[in-house]
């Protein structure tokens, strides 16, 4: 279902070739300064323009319907609208009878019986993600923890000064990489997460693994742990703050915040769309079809994925921060 | 919050030291035969007893109190409860003074205000995790998957058939290990899940983080696909049925089952009790402190947590499942 | 919150006098035929015109900017937005000062601090039914029930054929009535309802007592049957279809659909503004304050919300109806 | 579904004639003080005794097996359960055949298909709402509100000072009545409801038709006032902290408390069990069939239900008022 969240609630809507994509969003405490700025600055981080990123570009003007008046929120929900401007009306229907590898274009058409609007990846393109970033702005307006994130793997690169040259010689052979990104918050509290099921790393997860391209997420140190002891895993507390010598645990433990840093990487696979020519199945012959999807794609999505997690990050944050507030 | 699910709903209660945990699993349909056999097997897969497990044993014994009638579901939720026979009187007050490193001592001191029954890792231990296995094996009543879990590495080792040896290694040491389980679900259909929020991936990773212990998953190839071109990891569509001739995706596109196998990979930290003395923080003297936990833990929880993973798996697939077919 | 629903689920937004009100119809199957004359005809039941009713008039265009392809429902959300077009840039700063009696001027200035949108009744403005007209009419299309509604009583009037006369002579008086409509729901099924909290009858009640204006809701003979005794009032069973000699239970037994017609009675207080001075008090002066509210106000509002009971009642039903089809 | 509420959620389950009932209540704040006196003293107030009520009787004995320690709820959900000690061994398989009129056997032998627990009643059994008194004791001890049943009409009787005899004249007749309860809330503070599906209003009407037997719900005047004019039925304001003069709306507003008293009336209908033959539909024979159900039953439940609505009106209450406090 399209609705996430228990007091900061969010409902997306929207697909990449109608008339826009949007979300609403539900929780926000009345009285909280919007910065329109500041959604416009996010919303600009999502956008290509590095190497390696989509030459197509969108303004991804957004427009706030409801739930704010004189600069502030009014307590009712925000509507927030970003029309699907840079639409090509070209044909697609082809995707249909020859899914893309990698892509939905197969189960949705399962699922949804050919009724889904199989036009540029409709609900599964990444496209949906702006309106997730402009909610995630306003989520990291009512909460006093600090968010970062990282680009730390491309492919096989590690050294992120050369990521340039990298994606430009990815880009030569035709294909793509994808990459892994570090989230990291500060100024935590002790005590966010709602145990057993709405944990704070389960929240996370969950969200993570909502964003599109995401295939795997780990908090603290992660799957890298798995071959230490643990008298090494576990994080020693040193003052009375809770504040460890280590943070294998990536400032959560017992799916509750610990007031260390909050760390959690998220792997994105390579981009599904590639130059190259690869084989799938052609549902009118029958046989195995080479095909070419053409057009101008991001070589590594992951470059621009950053600012989604984060923002995503934010939503996650902003829920669970009202309920330890409301069970304080 | 302690209840999962839309349609097929559960909700856990319980700490490790008082009277009893349970579940109460709502939404089953009418008519569905409840197999108790099954439930007490798969109780007892959870049990120690392999090496590297606690000598600590429960009889695990359940009881069905509502929602079961002649052999059957009512279509009422059903109550099952497991009473806390192996309860130990001894004093636990000591933890909140010094906690334990790697447990919720900490966190749970701060966020329930000293309020939390401290006794025996109380909500945080690992003794919930026997209310949804039988949960579980009541979910695996409904769907027509299968599921199967394996444990593919233990600490450092990578070869199972080691598995007795290297675990007694480690306790000799007085020290833990971590692992991964690989679960795998067979027989699939296509279009299981419900994007943007209630993809079939992203439920899966917030009721295995809801799990002790757990601190990364990935779906597919996973954390390794980083280093992958995108035109090695797309997975070639071979057939009308949408089988693919790899399966790096793990079963999920866009995240929707794609009818191939899925493969969710989870990670379990080391066993943060260790027989070893670590240092903590002393809340009373204010300075650092040397601890010995003492008592009889699992070397190798991940040993264990197999059927706990599977089980909860199952649960996320009831759930999806019957949203699947209310909206086909 | 404003998101109701399980599986048929809506998310409601706006503000009177801001750019535009709108809903997120999540959960509509794909495939479904959507009827755009259907959702224009049932707005258009909801505009004034009859005598009594306001001669402020919108056009209440609607626009669906995704979820829908072909004609047809993609089984992503529908978004469908209303502008608010006919909005007047009067002040409306001095209602914060003195409140209107019956209106929520005074409760919101207190829960939304003053931040709410104050214009012309903001969020508590019966514009908003609206967007639940047209997600009713949109609810329409995936039931198989047929609903129906009927003005029974206004003011002190019960027989509807003298209603023009009636109203002219409150009107004359600068006053208002409320009334009751009766909405019956005809080829019912058995079994729609999902108890113990979300019977069906529990559900109408939520949902008509949602919309502004409704102070009680009976269903069957109601608050009538208080002075029956039980061998009256039980409905006898007559066929095995379980149809009823009598209907006092309003085709609900156990808060589940029993087969025979759905009989809800909903009250509708006497319009809150009128065109008579009233006293308020000033919270300038702190003193009672005589204000004549002016504008032009539906003497009886009852009158035009037939249409908005019978769609949020579709609304109603179609979750329902999802849920039952789950079990099934 | 089983579970009600947002922050303070409750999940019930049981059926009349298997081991137990119970519930869990999930979402109090860690360090409330648990008073099983009062909670014992509130079972006390729901059992028979008074003339007109069923002369059978339960114990009512609730045991809590978690979510407490040392006197204090833990922030874990408290599990609260009481055995069905009282269970006759009769059969009750006829009730399948020839349903009893006003009751739920019909209904729940088509949506169940047969595989529901008909023994006295089932899930369906009034026995369920010992659970509800139970959560709402608890519910009570965490809200600053004051609430009041009251008996305001037994059938044709209003004077409750005659109601012995009413009854006794109705038992001897082998029939029932069914009566008006008046909930008020005191000492509420201005701001309790979270528009637009959340209104104060929706929720406790939601809440009250969950109850077995309620057939109507309306707040302050209710449809007492469809014959008031717009001037007589407005409350107006009278002080700053928005007394009215008058309490028509019964201290609602907008669906938000508007910090008045609240109003509540609820109808219940005349007990379906009755002492008299009644005709149904026999299911074997296929003909009508006279039916006596024999047994004891009350006269008139209402007398019992005061109790049952204070206290599901307290949880409705308390789960509003942390989502105040969240917004606050």
């Amino acid at each position: 279902m399209n609705t996430y969240g228990t007091l900061f609630k969010i409902t997306l809507y929207g697909e990449s070739h109608q008339k826009a994509i949007g979300v609403v969003i539900d929780g926000i405490p009345a009285g909280i300064k919007i910065d329109l700025n500041q959604i416009a600055e996010d919303l600009k981080k999502r956008q290509p323009g590095a190497i390696g990123t989509t030459p197509r570009k969108e303004a991804d003007l957004f427009e706030i319907t409801s739930g704010m008046f004189q600069g502030h929120s009014t307590g009712s929900p925000i509507h927030l609208m970003i029309e699907n401007t840079n639409v090509q009306s070209k044909d697609y229907e082809h995707l249909r009878k020859h899914p893309r590898p990698g892509h939905a274009d197969f189960v949705s058409e399962v699922k949804y019986k050919g009724y889904q609007d199989y036009r540029g990846g409709g609900r599964f393109s990444g496209r949906l993600t702006a309106a997730l970033v402009a909610a995630g702005a306003i989520a990291k307006m009512i909460i006093p923890f600090k968010i970062e994130h990282q680009l730390t793997q491309v492919g096989s690169l590690t050294d992120m000064s050369k990521i340039d040259d990298y994606l430009l010689e990815i880009a030569k052979q035709g294909d793509s990489v994808g990459g892994t990104i570090l989230l990291t918050v500060k100024d935590m509290v002790v005590g966010i997460g709602e145990p057993f099921f709405s944990k704070l790393d389960a929240e996370i997860a969950k969200m993570m693994f909502s964003m599109p391209a995401v295939k795997a997420v780990s908090i603290g140190t992660g799957f890298e742990g798995k071959t230490m002891l643990g008298s090494a895993f576990n994080d020693e507390i040193i003052n009375d703050k809770g504040l460890t010598k280590t943070n294998h645990s990536g400032g959560i433990t017992g799916g509750i915040s610990n007031g260390n840093d909050l760390l959690v990487t998220v792997m994105i696979k390579p981009t599904s769309s590639i130059q190259k020519a690869q084989d799938t199945f052609d549902f009118e012959t029958y046989q195995t079809k080479s095909l070419e999807i053409g057009g101008r794609h991001d070589v590594c999505i992951a470059r621009r994925a950053g600012i989604v997690l984060e923002n995503v990050l934010a939503i996650v944050l902003a829920d669970q921060y009202l309920m330890y507030k409301a069970y304080q």
